[in-house]
């Protein structure tokens, strides 16, 4: 009877850690998630993984938000997997299956997804940071995927890793498993700009607020687009766009923003 | 009849406007075609499409020609689709239509075609950049992708842009609309060199008297080919390549160029 | 009678000259494969294609070995394919063909390649650097795909090049047959480092030390997978990369590195 008293506290205490490992907060149109675990380095265990993947879907369904940006607290953003999880052989399907579920969230996301780092993002938080639509980084952050020095290969990480950065330099970051520090993520393409850890806040604010003078609609149609043209055959990518473009032309929100043009006034969205 | 004459006289100016638009010189074996509507920030409007792929087209078909060179008068090189038209429901097919081919013909242009700017590329302007095979520009000029600001979304500029700078980069400046400045142009790849205004056009005249010293034909054969292998898988391009190799070397430029090489005396084409 | 004994002494000869075109040497888990026939400028003459293929397997085979170092003597890291036997019609064939075979044998050697290039990387010698796993180079190196000036357009070359440096820069390296530097190289992605040259021995020492420290059974999946994924799209690779996760997990040094973490050990790799 005690006993299971306990085992209900415990899985109580439990799933409230689980669910503050995850901290999400609504600041005008831009949803922020915080992976606010720091004791374990944020790592991405099967509740972080849950948590992200069901945050970024209420985002995206919530028509009031035009941007996610995915921040950290403590000097690690995110170390990747928690490898206690994937000692265990039963949790090993679930934690893979999770990941790709979040890789593809993150995709069919209807609006745009930010990394904004300020630590170390290493193995699949290198991955969450290289799988997002844009990334900026502090100058103290660093970048790795050494999931090789533990036998476990960053095969998933490199996937969005080695579609942003050079070749080169994922497989040196994928066979050595050391770190690229901010300045050379910038110069490979890993991060769009690099700051002052205390300018990391009004960058994200200049960026969701450049963002947020958008159309929602029109984003989303973007979005999607840019992610269907990318695997696509150059001709073959030109052709869609053509369709694309006269689709985009149809929508209300771009009626009203090339009749703002003409009018030299400010658009007034619908959304 | 006097309106019917006006009408007339109307017409033809407005045709001369058009044809003015685009201006081209041939300059020893280089085509520099020229945006010269200044006044209309050089927008690619259903003239200037027009008049683009007509000029590549002649370029392209003339045999003593080995590269083209796409300039702009003023300080805006070209801000994208006339956005006047695209507010008229019946030239929106039209536009987008003539985009495409635009973009087909430059792929298939038997010669290279570098972009020379000096000053702002937006939008469809930016696609131009991006598509084109070989870019440089002055370090005063800026690239952007503002469509969404209208409500309009680059998806198109997005095709070329995606395939030549970091999809951090690109997704950066399709969501946001913002430039980015010469030097955030040449480390992300979207130019390979910035130079100082003064120094552009000594710069492009380099760059053509180079490529002018090749053989027409290994030039046609080598973009041909540059094109067709960056969509196949690796090994598919390699078994493709050994085919071109020996192809290349059945050309007479080839063989005049490999015995003038061991006859140590400079090739001399026949193109 | 005389005739023929010379011919035979000849022949052994030259058969020992092919022989040495290449060096190589086992160096505790990495295997150093050096071009050494600087008189020739390292060509990729036939014996020397033969004999990296050959070495290439080898060192893919001898489970004792975590990676491979292509390195050269004198100041041509390798200028290309070897234009006097490309000369002979009867070699072009068998040129090409093996030419593919390399390239296919440096994607399923089992080991990371490492270029270490100190001098001038051209042609097919550029090429060699472009399709290897990581490369690095000295300050004084420079890098060019100057078939075209020939009349023999380096469109193999232009294969591995064009997926890991911008296309901009791919296209003005082979359509003007110049060289960039090393820096332009590390900005571009054709190296991930570059160092003075009485450093080269010391990053590569670095880099095959920390990658000899890995186990080689995990090594060889997650680069199997890398080329594997790097051309599917990005759905099918994720859903591919979930599957090779798992697969790695049932890896004994997989089991062997989570349990040394758990442990706090270093781990003990079986290989």
């Amino acid at each position: 009877m005690l006993k299971s008293i306990l085992r209900g506290l415990y899985r109580h205490k439990s799933s409230l850690a689980s669910e503050n490992c995850i901290t999400t907060i609504k600041s005008v149109n831009s949803y922020r998630i915080t992976l606010s675990d720091p004791k374990t380095r944020n790592t991405l265990s099967i509740a972080a993984l849950q948590r992200l993947i069901e945050e970024i879907k209420i985002a995206g369904d919530d028509l009031s938000l035009k941007s996610i940006v995915i921040c950290a607290n403590g000097p690690v953003f995110s170390a990747g997997h928690n490898l206690k999880e994937l000692s265990i052989p039963e949790n090993q399907k679930t934690v893979f299956s999770l990941a790709t579920k979040l890789m593809n969230t993150m995709i069919e996301c209807p609006i745009p997804i930010i990394a904004c780092v300020d630590g170390v993002a290493a193995a699949s938080g290198c991955q969450l940071v290289a799988a997002s639509d844009m990334a900026i980084c502090s100058n103290r952050s660093s970048f790795s995927t050494p999931g090789v020095n533990l036998g476990l290969f960053c095969s998933t990480p490199g996937i969005p890793l080695s579609r942003v950065v050079s070749k080169k330099t994922a497989a040196y970051m994928l066979f050595t498993g050391t770190s690229i520090n901010a300045e050379e993520a910038l110069r490979t393409g890993l991060v769009s700009k690099v700051v002052q850890p205390e300018e990391l806040d009004n960058e994200i604010t200049t960026l969701t607020t450049l963002i947020g003078q958008k159309s929602r609609s029109v984003i989303t149609l973007g979005k999607t687009f840019f992610y269907k043209q990318i695997d696509e055959n150059i001709k073959s990518a030109y052709k869609n766009g053509e369709k694309i473009m006269l689709s985009n032309l149809e929508l209300n929100d771009c009626k009203e923003g090339l009749l703002s043009f003409v009018e030299k006034r400010k658009p007034n969205w619908s959304n």
